[in-house]
């Protein structure tokens, strides 16, 4: 039985006050808060149980090698992959997309070779193709999204040609909440020889997921997202793309033997994770993955959608409000404008100034807001411990905000 | 006053026991333990201080923008850096020296052109440069050590030609301990129009670093090592390296602009920093500094200092081991096999059982190995919180292991 209060009570930031008033987070699409859980993990592995992995022979570096390579497992489990060795750990999306790019992109693609994006991608999952596009002549095509802020599978699978190699889409937009059928457009470009790249960051937040299913050649999450510690993160690639990859960073735990004139490499996973790695971070992303799945992302889910459909209806009772995005299948995350003069940045301060945290600015998608022609929105999106006395609450700051500004 | 009971009092992990043996923590080369103070400040910025950081405009995350980018400058006071927009954080040296290889390297270097490695550099220090030379035909020199395991700054610059671009250098072994001249090594270097990058991962953590003076162009630190969170770390570059490097790794933060046709790049540092960084990781890097320059770089040296010289006096008295690395200007780490039969592995596994954790194996220097004509060894590696009495610990443990193997 989910028990939205019962979770809130788990996060200790939560009960905190900003400018005086209640904090309302609806800033979880930029990064989720920690439940204790996670941050008693954190706490015990450093106090109690620490060392670096891999190689040790003592005591303490084998118990936070298991503590540490059981996570991969947990992540498998968590996104559904039955074979946990095509789990790569990471620092976050950033750093798995521009694994995937350097690693395999760069080497397989050559001038004239396509990708093709969404228009609503994150900046982490279109930087890396512009430098394959500046360095190597690659071609990016982009794919609108509809009106309604839905991006259409088949406007995606028309675009693909005999040069596309490779589909890179995100499965659940951070500015518009919507979901993409990625399941569609992987198999689609399948049948073509493309691979595919989901970026995962939102939508492993949200809602279950189930990658074998979708059967995605890489599919990348983000750790700070998923009410796990910073600088943590993984991506799934399939055995198949791995074995077309070199290495991305080069150091210490990705080789097999090193010598002055030679170097050979481990085995995937480990060839693609170099130095000593965020240790303590993948431990406390597992354990933060275990509570998601403790509580159930099927009722995760449900119970968000509930919020998503609540704020839906109050923002759109606000006829002042522009809400961008209102998609079929999305998730709650809703960026608005306010008709009139007000700038989204002064808009969040006023809700700031109400304790209600939320973000303003281009949300890391320059190419969304040209296609929306917008400078600059505001973003409320919500997490599995935010309530609908939160929706009114930013729905009293923001008419207090039109009220000022309006 | 350098008091080390009190700084023991100060981690935690120190007063477990290991297979009901006090723990005897000497593998510090690998990484350090953590004082109560980091792990605080980490609970507590997840607990009460969380958001991302950057382009917020919420009362959180400018709370944890302000201690965040706060660290810059405590990294900058701790090297010695006047100018602290030259320090790039990141996870760690690998992801440093990486960020070098492919910034800096990748589009500057040509086929024939040279790089030039000591053969005691740690992979990290290694591979990145072997990618060059199998990705752009780049050559790698080596330069030998003498049989004390100290690296004479001449044989480098004899080493240095017309076609040399790079001196990569470790400014301590990791493995012998040797601390490396590398002002005498950049000075030389800088005449000729040659870069130099030292690792400083183990340097930093055991004597005062003064970056400036040095004079190199980039300096790379490790937090783990550095009693600080995995997962953290920084590297300094000069301005002037800067402005001839492209980024590394795309994502949010590290642009100015991004259109679909186009993409413009953040300024130094954060041209370097894409994607969500490690928040709390490096707030809590910041806090081990400061507790590291709290205590006093010159007196954790002068501590180490005894430490070495007692070990060094022991470990000779054992006229069945053998002592790599002997130089005469080294810190306290060090490398040993045991004559006869046993093996390094089974070394340290005696060891453990007697509570006494070091590290068996190549540590990641495959070159050294080689030049040492070892397989593997046993290291020893002391930090600040050690003492003459853990010293006695392992020497009693070896004892053990040489009436047992021997």
């Amino acid at each position: 039985m989910f028990d939205v209060e019962a979770i809130r009570a788990d996060f200790p930031i939560l009960s905190r006050e900003v400018n005086g008033k209640p904090l309302v987070y609806l800033d979880n699409g930029a990064s989720a808060q920690k439940p204790q859980v996670v941050i008693d993990a954190i706490s015990r592995a450093y106090s109690e149980e620490y060392a670096n992995v891999h190689r040790g022979l003592h005591f303490l570096s084998n118990l936070a090698t298991d503590k540490y390579e059981a996570v991969r497992g947990t992540i498998a489990k968590f996104l559904n992959v039955s074979d946990a060795e095509q789990i790569v750990f990471n620092s976050g999306t950033t750093e798995g997309i521009n694994t995937v790019a350097y690693g395999w992109a760069m080497p397989n693609l050559k001038a004239g070779d396509e990708i093709i994006l969404s228009v609503m991608e994150h900046h982490a999952n279109i930087v890396p193709w512009h430098f394959l596009r500046e360095r190597q002549g690659v071609v990016i095509k982009w794919v609108d999204v509809d009106a309604s802020g839905a991006l259409d599978p088949q406007a995606v699978i028309d675009a693909m040609g005999p040069r596309t190699k490779l589909v890179a889409v995100t499965h659940m937009s951070n500015v518009l909440g919507t979901v993409v059928d990625v399941k569609t457009i992987t198999q689609a470009a399948h049948e073509r020889g493309i691979a595919v790249l989901v970026d995962g960051s939102q939508s492993a937040v949200h809602m279950p997921v189930n990658v074998d299913d979708i059967g995605c050649d890489f599919y990348a999450i983000t750790g700070h997202k998923l009410y796990g510690p910073s600088g943590s993160g993984a991506i799934f690639m399939k055995r198949e793309r791995m074995a077309e990859m070199r290495p991305f960073m080069g150091g210490g735990d990705m080789i097999r033997e090193v010598t002055k004139d030679a170097v050979s490499y481990n085995d995937p996973p480990m060839m693609f994770e170099a130095g000593t790695p965020g240790i303590v971070q993948m431990i406390g992303l597992g354990v933060a993955l275990e509570y998601m799945m403790d509580t159930g992302m099927a009722a995760i889910s449900a119970h968000e959608n509930d919020l998503r459909d609540y704020a839906s209806a109050r923002l759109h009772g606000l006829n002042w409000l522009s809400v961008q995005g209102n998609a079929a299948n999305k998730g709650a995350i809703f960026s608005f404008t306010m008709d009139g003069a007000a700038h989204a940045h002064d808009i969040s301060t006023i809700l700031d100034k109400k304790g209600v945290a939320v973000r303003a600015g281009q949300h890391c998608t320059g190419p969304l807001m040209e296609f929306l022609d917008e400078t600059a929105t505001c973003r409320a999106s919500f997490a599995m411990y935010n309530t609908r006395a939160e929706v009114d609450a930013l729905v009293d700051a923001l008419e207090l905000a039109h009220d000022l500004f309006g």
